[in-house]
């Protein structure tokens, strides 16, 4: 595995050892992570990685021979790397001795949210930027993604089975994160085992192609795997390949197999035809899943239609069109002192901020640390002085996610574009 | 580390179970890899990601205690898992034994380029389809993208910067893939590690705010990093960052910096007053890096601007808005049995192909395996009965790539929206 502190821009170590230079590394500062705006349309977004972030930085430490080659490759100065020799000792050998506090991983987050704030040495805190962003950057994204594809399902389970259109490490990323914001199970053999996520499996085209007949395949599918298999009947012509599975089925005395899959076509036409044809044959506890492009608009389309289940791949791992959540890690004190970028298009607002929930529901942050008596904290502290603190288990998380989702007002479950539901402003 | 054969579609052991039963497994079959199209508006593709599948298929097993994994999960029977362990002990410890013909990496494609054609037993061939597909979706997208980005750069180099912008795992196959398609460097350090990429580091925005004053800040990255350093100048006030920069350099007798960068603004507009500023005081040398959203569109606007090099993060990671190739994996041929799925919107051509250019430029495939005698063929074997044969470097991958992008006829070149320049077809 590569080591996760090496999971860095350059700068980040060639910044460090300039801080070592110029006396800074020590200094405290605190950085944090945010958004300056979802992806266009979007009325809310899904915080995700936290967890899997967490769990690198348990592994937050370079070797002697990884500083070296550092050295070798004039990202770190001599003295940069005695100063992070000297941490890492001081550390109890690790990288990180600050102090981290977060949004809860599957809450809801805005415009300019705060979501994770970084407190520690200046030297230390700014290693951390490029591993949570591009955590946080693609976790979320698919989360975001993924939560509109829960609401529009309405209940009906939804496998994720993109790992084929993403990166073949992020596949078990983009399966967590589709998990935690509702997915029922994923299809990804590496995901279901490392993140103890159900799996399901049907058949492709190919097992079907491979046979002498469809119905020879289908016999052999329900012989090796009982009836609540699911059959893909869409190879050759769809209506007869309901009725060879149905036949297949009977074979074995069940009146139909346990679930039929649907891949092409125009799914609405092509529901109404299966479940009447089905009903027709006597299988009237077949289910209905379909895949092929799926995503929130498609699902909104398929609400009426007599659907049992989906297959989401491509567009969820992909973010349903923004495949990243675009945010940003910067610093916001040093020392007490508030500062922030000024120049243009990118602005940021300094000081360590407090963010809360007011009464009704609106998020506000303060940088005095003071907040009203009947809000509602938004951080949690996840890290304290290097310590990494439990953490709920993706299980826990998934249900916060759907609690949080059920939170959300009637306006902010709409697919049509719009605008954040809130913003995250000073109170 | 994952193991790679874990990284699979959960029905493709449940599938290669029911082929056991079926007495299907052991039987010739051929698979192909390709995309129907290319994304909306693009005239050409670079195929990426073979190096990267072969480097894992060198590990392609599973262990005993992953098998009884799989039987647990209920995606393999006790007969698929003995089928399993019977070929990876006829394999010599491996679980593919088939032979693998592919479009050289770096190459380019188009429209029903048959990429990659897998053949050998069903239960083996049909095992690799995830792990390709991610793999070359992924890549492919980054390295197509990447290839646009080279081409309207002119030959100033690109840094691949999109660490933070996609899941931190993929940021390392993003870069190679950049870098195989042209770009000169890359920002994250555990790709330049890993595959040997030129690393480069600038500084951020966090780094001059830190210090008392801008001045402050240039002067100790001078210090510790010597002129050649590249000074990020628009913190506050891009003219007056320049000026600083001027200054800082000069204190150390330097007639400006290597560099500066400029990450915000109308960059056209600001590298315009950048250099004249630079000029006018002397920093003639001094070259303009810019960054910020860059991607190919605002690269072919910049041509005329006085800049040295671009930085370019979230566009090229996620494939300049189609962060996946869209390619599929599809059984074209069984004992020698021609097949194609045929219904509806997702259709296949059978038969096992053998593609080559013509002497004109066209690309074309035959499924009898005859080619005019002036044909270019387009495949190499690049494993032979389960032998991973000797690779390209990534350097000639790279050099391959520049040299076919230069083959492009000049209207493939153009970045307005337009058609594949060619199709592959039936001779």
């Amino acid at each position: 595995m590569t080591n996760p502190t090496l999971k860095t821009d350059a700068y980040e170590y060639s910044m460090m050892s300039s801080l070592v230079e110029s006396g800074l590394a020590d200094k405290k500062a605190t950085f944090e992570l945010f958004a300056r705006k979802l992806p266009a349309g979007r009325r809310f977004g899904v915080a995700a990685g936290l967890g899997r972030f967490l769990e690198q930085l348990q592994e937050w430490r370079l070797t002697d021979a990884e500083g070296e080659q550092l050295e070798q490759l004039h990202l770190l100065t001599p003295a940069g790397s005695t100063w992070l020799r000297g941490r890492q000792e001081a550390n109890g050998g690790k990288l990180f001795s600050g102090t981290i506090k977060a949004y809860r991983e599957g809450g809801l987050y805005s415009p300019y949210s705060p979501l994770v704030q970084v407190q520690g040495r200046l030297g230390e805190a700014i290693l951390l930027e490029t591993l949570l962003l591009s955590v946080l950057n693609h976790d979320s994204a698919v989360a975001s993604a993924a939560a509109r594809m829960t609401l529009m399902a309405q209940g009906r389970p939804i496998i994720e089975m993109g790992a084929r259109r993403t990166d073949d490490a992020a596949a078990l990323s983009a399966a967590r994160a589709a998990y935690l914001a509702g997915f029922a199970s994923t299809s990804d053999v590496a995901a279901a085992l490392h993140y103890g996520i159900p799996t399901s499996g049907t058949a492709a085209h190919a097992y079907t192609l491979a046979h002498a007949s469809e119905l020879e395949a289908f016999k052999h599918q329900l012989k090796t795997w009982g009836q609540g298999t699911t059959l893909l009947v869409d190879t050759y012509d769809t209506p007869e390949g309901i009725r060879r599975a149905v036949e297949a089925a009977s074979s074995f005395g069940y009146s139909g197999p346990g679930a039929i899959r649907i891949d092409s076509g125009d799914l609405a036409v092509e529901t109404g035809a299966a479940r009447e044809l089905l009903d027709s044959l006597g299988a009237t506890e077949t289910r209905i899943v379909v895949s092929s492009d799926l995503d929130e608009y498609l699902m909104l389309e398929l609400q009426a239609s007599p659907i049992d289940g989906y297959g989401a791949g491509t567009r969820v791992v992909t973010g349903s069109g923004h495949p990243t959540a675009g945010m940003v890690y910067k610093l916001v004190e040093i020392e007490g002192r508030a500062v922030a970028k000024k120049s243009h298009d990118k602005t940021s607002v300094g000081g360590a901020k407090t963010p809360y929930l007011t009464a009704t529901g609106e998020e506000r942050y303060t940088v005095t640390g003071e907040v009203p008596a009947d809000a509602t904290p938004l951080y949690v502290t996840v890290v304290e002085e290097g310590r990494i603190l439990p953490q709920p288990s993706l299980a826990e998380t998934r249900s916060y996610c759907l609690q949080q989702l059920e939170t959300l007002p009637q306006e902010a479950k709409r697919m049509d574009a719009g605008t954040p539901f809130r913003t995250a402003e000073p109170a």
